[in-house]
């Protein structure tokens, strides 16, 4: 079951929605133009409205329609229907656009559009970008859907991404995801055989998974949200093997805690390794470096850099190359560190995403 | 300037929503949580609908809110305004989130959802995949719309795709589509060199241009719409270099034209080439291989075959993976071709479709 929303947009020469006569002929022809689709139609309700005019139609089988004059020259048209599952659309989207472009001829608009329906139920399906544009993802079943202490966890399926990790509501990780891993930890690029590595985060396991197939010395990951994990073990084995069923191995432990408290006590213990992930949280999309979460974010990097070898390196996922102001913040607070540091960056279209990602390489300057 | 509409929605006991106190109480509790976003609200409508119950609500600055009760078990909010160019958001997705996840909490709902904003006006940014699911494109621009006796022409520029190509409100090809070519024409597979070439459509130029770059004898492009390759001459150089200006050279000709008379003459004049490659329409989508359409795409199929040397290949694009159902129904009409073919397949993910496209090459079983 779902809400089936339709929606149309059209730009027209403001004068002729300004002037009633006008504004009337305009709404009885797209009344006329929609009950081809819906048949008759009842208008419910009409308003003068402080930037314009709405009024609101009904068919025999409860179809809302809001249509909306904007006096600046704009008209929306809203349609509204329920679906149970195995009913079809009502109108699909090749007759949304026929309504599209026979109101756009017969009325002479300046541009018309018209949106793929949005299907809204219990199977979310929405998820944005980095810089907050739609994406609608083929998801079909919900398999996983609790709160943690922490956050929400779902875990989805999707007909072409496989099982995708959502944490309140953005899209994690996707079994299509190996790029974000591998470019994660520059495979090829990096040689950890024989290393010692720290992960911060890292939940789902994949970076764990790929990490011990590169024969490190020794990998502890400090995940906070055993939920996290357990949804992981059972729904997403194809990125994370089983190192989130058995925690613990000759050369790896995942430490179910506060990676800030582990951090405190290997800098206290003098505690070094060769590599260091921050596999946390995304960096945040803000106009300005403040706020908790960039506090959280250099004091990650500083705990971090003070647990690192000289010799030793920082690798972290950034954010969408759609938001150039976000990733100049993140490089901002690098540049900001003491000892000073120098970094690479390097980029992957990361499927579930649905764009670029940046990952970056952070090393002391001088060692 | 635009409409911004951001579409929330909620699962709900149906129970608590067909027994009307419970009902008000809902309700209320809605339009509290509203207010901490939009101020002071006005209910200017409401009434029972035969699959449950609507209300709207205005705000001081003419937001129009529409509440939807569906008698099944779902809430649907609606929120519209219009925006200038430079207004902020009035609710931003951060804040429409926090909405959705007070009322979720509150009312103790059984789902949420929060689509990001939808901003709807003459820079259209919203297109659909092969499967009609909606994405949304950083489309900041448009530099071309005209409509020729053919088709919707339009060029707009997306921030990270470069300029694209949309027919009919469908995307075409963008800027950073070169892998859409090199898929398409084979390139490191096929050898094009000292080859006869003819093209049907194209109009794009990008083949055309990639090809000539591989020391064909002769290509011949047949394209109907002048004014396509006047919009790609302008504005897709990158992607079509100057073949759209020169339109003629040693070893290359672009005919305005129809293919199908063309193609009739180089029957009956027995002509023959190595490659044909059909770039015109997409294989529809629809659920049977009938209408016009398919008896187009059939149609081409046979007139390509007459013209093709024993040894010569057809090339063309085919679908989205996400239409398994329209592919396989394109591979059941190049089974009833005469003499035989066999084929095969090729994927490209294509930055500006989103997902992965297949490509085909067909060639006679027997030669």
């Amino acid at each position: 079951m779902s809400a089936n929303t339709v929606l149309l947009d059209f730009s027209i020469e403001p004068s002729r929605i300004n002037d009633e006569l006008s504004r009337k002929d305009i709404v009885k022809v797209i009344k006329e133009n929609l009950e081809k689709y819906f048949g008759n139609l009842k208008m419910i309700y009409d308003m003068l409205v402080d930037d314009g005019y709405m009024c609101i139609f009904n068919d025999s089988s409860a179809t809302i329609i809001n249509v909306r004059f904007f006096n600046e020259g704009l008209i929306t048209i809203n349609i509204e229907y329920y679906k149970k599952d195995n009913d079809n659309q009502r109108i699909s989207f090749e007759s949304s656009r026929q309504l599209e472009n026979a109101l756009v001829k017969e009325l002479n608009l300046l541009h018309g559009q018209t949106l793929p329906a949005l299907d809204r139920g219990p199977i979310v399906k929405y998820f944005p970008t980095a810089d907050e544009r739609i994406i609608e993802y083929d998801i079909d079943k919900v398999l996983f859907d609790k709160r943690s202490e922490f956050q929400k966890i779902q875990i989805v399926h999707s007909k072409t991404l496989g099982n995708m990790l959502i944490l309140d509501e953005l899209q994690n990780i996707a079994e299509a995801d190996l790029i974000y891993t591998e470019t994660l930890m520059q495979r090829g690029k990096e040689d950890y055989s024989g290393k010692d590595i720290c992960i911060l985060g890292g939940g789902d396991g994949a970076l764990l998974y790929e990490l011990l197939k590169e024969n490190p010395k020794n990998v502890v990951m400090l995940e906070i949200d055993d939920l996290v994990m357990e949804a992981c073990n059972k729904y997403m084995n194809s990125i994370c093997g089983d190192v989130l069923e058995v925690r613990k191995g000759d050369n790896f432990e995942i430490i179910i805690g506060d990676c800030m408290v582990w951090l405190d006590k290997y800098i206290k213990d003098g505690r070094k390794f060769d590599y260091v992930f921050g596999d946390l949280t995304d960096i945040p999309i803000s106009d300005t470096p403040t706020g908790e979460i960039w506090d959280f974010i250099r004091t990650i990097l500083e705990k971090s850099f003070a647990v690192l070898k000289n010799t030793g390196k920082f690798m972290t996922h950034g954010n969408g190359a759609s938001c150039p102001e976000s990733l100049e913040m993140y490089e901002e607070q690098l540049k900001k560190l003491n000892p000073t540091v120098k970094f690479t960056r390097d980029t992957a279209f990361v499927p579930s995403f649905m764009e670029d990602w940046i990952f970056y390489q952070v090393a002391f300057e001088k060692h």
